[in-house]
């Protein structure tokens, strides 16, 4: 993929015509900003992707319908501490209530404005307290409040999250602005990923979604931190055209360069969320190369990245290579075992299928550092596929356990 | 199920026919019995089922043969220490010459031995040290040798897990023996799990293997450590018709009492398994009612109790529904949300996908016992399907981190 774009300072309000920030509303049992508004100065297409899991929140079905009618959106509400997830009719309720307070706060459309939760599943939208935190924060969105925003979404995660680039494009520059949150659990939280990304391109609605569903697939879907899926996983893309560059259409190289840049935004929203994976102490990155196809690729990287046995290994920085072998026999991609390659870092470890010999003291103390990569040779095809992940770490098992009721 | 059968004491010897022994080869680095062998005094109709990985050790494809061809088998030879797997054609090689070792030491033919392993990935047999200790094993099997034969085929293994069952059919006694080792690692291990069952019925080939598919479906196939599949997973069956008992044919009282005695041995045997696994403070047993399918029921009781969410909660002792309701929805089985039931143990937490209030503090203490349960009741058709599995705690982590190079 051809670089064309430069990474700038800033976050989701990086391209022109966006506003934001987040405040405190007391929605958080921890307490900090949990409250956050992404606002559009111009109609934007809006695009996204969103949990497969069977048990959706509110917010989830609410974009589902919002998406499918594909019209312009302005604004995105985000809270963070009530899932809002398997609370009824009334959750249901509350989320289209506080579309229409947002709407009403800002002169727009319920049907303008898209809402994301994190939190509590079973717990509703806490009401009186989001209303009390609407006016300030409709009042104090501007382009400065970026980082705000991104430390509003935040849970369990220790570090923001945030991406900004710019490619130019027929001679005028086009930013992409985005901030993601990880999938960290606090009890008896499942928290969520999620996921918000803003351009100031012009370019259609379906064009737009194409291009999110291909860099989602490519990034955020090729990530795990413990293989559990949220019921409210959730990524949002507005394009609102407030760039001077002309009509971006498919099939030409501006298309291309907007899709480069996009794709590359998701990766390093995606790989944060997975560096900051709970007790990671390390980002693993799983590329496979030469499988029968792409999807067989990812789905090999994905399953690899996701064992137990694997993320183990790496945070007891053991040179493993029998247990990548293992996860990717079971990955349901077939290959000829007498044909495959596994390198970790410059390290190779096995050729041919058959295991060749390493330094283990120099490959142990390569895992430590910080992201450790395995590569896997299949030699089947032309596919290739990368995941990232994290460790498995005692801190893991603590967050996860120790918060007993 | 119609209980028609009884435990009895016991092990792979219990029914008639049938010699065991384990003996120290030299062959596990930690020392101790690792050299078994199964001998049947008659032919058996010989059944099983191996790792559905792409990577499979020589064992693996050896013993797929010899079931393609339905050849009557009489012993099985199991080492614990060397995996075998990825080891070329070398690796091949030496399993056939083991193979045919232990036929020239009982005067059988090498088509109609077993071999299976377990132990490291990439080491081959340590073929001088089994010649020495083969006289030693196959002159010292007895009925008396069960205890040693179940020990022998542990790696990580906490516990020696074997069964033995009697039923009474048409007036002669019919007996199953078993013995089982989990999936526990070690480093560089990824160990396995191998399942041995004799029985004296007189039954075909054919509906043996039918039986023992479907008991292995619904038992060894519905329980997980930690998700990882081993290259040398193995279930073998023999019957070997020295029970008094007639022939037992098809859809006939006779098959059903021996099916259903068979399915509760290898649900035995898979729950000892589960129980057993590396770090485990206690089992956790997921009983999906009321899905689509069958298939269904299980798939989604298989991801529920694979959950790392839920393993952590269950080890931490948080009755946290949440999380089992996140892994039912990216189970990948349709239902309902608004339909769910769910109960731990005997606290319902749930009813038509709302959150019932419950006492937190004593399902906590329940969280405590040994086996914990959950019911999810989906409403949505006949389908039942049960998973075993055991809590992540911190020692499964230090087990598989902690053995660095």
């Amino acid at each position: 993929m051809e670089r064309n774009w430069v990474k700038i300072a800033g976050g989701i309000t990086a391209p022109q015509g966006y506003q934001s920030n987040g405040v405190a509303a007391g929605l958080k049992p921890s307490g900090g900003l949990d409250l956050t508004l992404i606002l559009s100065d111009q109609d934007a297409v809006a695009a996204g992707v969103v949990t497969t899991s069977v048990v959706k929140a509110a917010c989830v079905g609410y974009a589902q319908d919002l998406l499918a009618k594909k019209t312009p959106a302005r604004a995105i509400v985000i809270n963070a501490g009530q899932a809002n997830a398997c609370t009824g009719i009334e959750g249901v309720e509350d989320n289209a209530r506080l579309a229409a307070w947002v709407a009403e706060a800002t002169h727009l459309d319920p049907t303008q404005i898209f809402v994301a939760s994190t939190g509590v599943i079973g717990q509703r939208l806490a009401m009186e307290k989001i209303s009390a935190a609407l006016p300030l924060l409709v009042n104090s969105v501007s382009v400065e409040g970026w980082e705000n925003a991104a430390q509003a979404i935040l849970t369990t995660d220790l570090v923001r999250k945030t991406v900004a680039m710019e490619a130019i494009i027929e001679g005028h520059p086009v930013r992409i602005g985005g901030m993601s949150k990880g999938s960290g659990m606090i009890h008896p939280n499942m928290a969520t990923m999620l996921g918000f990304l803003t351009c100031d391109a012009r370019v259609s609605v379906d064009l737009w979604q194409q291009m999110v569903r291909r860099a989602a697939d490519a990034s955020f879907n090729q990530i795990s931190v413990d293989g559990d899926t949220s019921t409210n996983d959730m990524f949002l893309a507005l394009a609102n055209g407030c760039s001077n560059a002309p009509d971006i259409h498919p099939d030409t190289p501006a298309a291309l360069t907007l899709e480069n840049m996009l794709h590359e935004a998701c990766v390093d929203l995606a790989k944060a969320i997975a560096r900051d994976g709970e007790g990671a102490t390390k980002l693993l990155e799983i590329r496979v190369h030469g499988a029968p196809s792409t999807e067989e690729a990812r789905q090999m990287a994905r399953v690899i990245v996701s064992s137990p046995l694997v993320k183990s290994a790496a945070f007891g920085c053991d040179p493993n290579w029998g247990r990548v072998l293992a996860a990717a026999g079971r990955s349901g991609v077939d290959f000829d075992p007498q044909k495959i390659d596994v390198w970790l870092g410059s390290f190779q470890l096995m050729q041919a299928g058959r295991p060749l010999p390493f330094d283990r003291k120099e490959a142990s103390t390569y895992l430590k550092s910080d992201p450790v990569t395995f590569d896997i040779h299949l030699h089947q095809g032309l596919g290739e596929g990368v995941a990232w992940g994290c460790d498995l770490s005692y801190d893991y098992v603590r967050i996860n356990a120790e918060y007993t009721t």
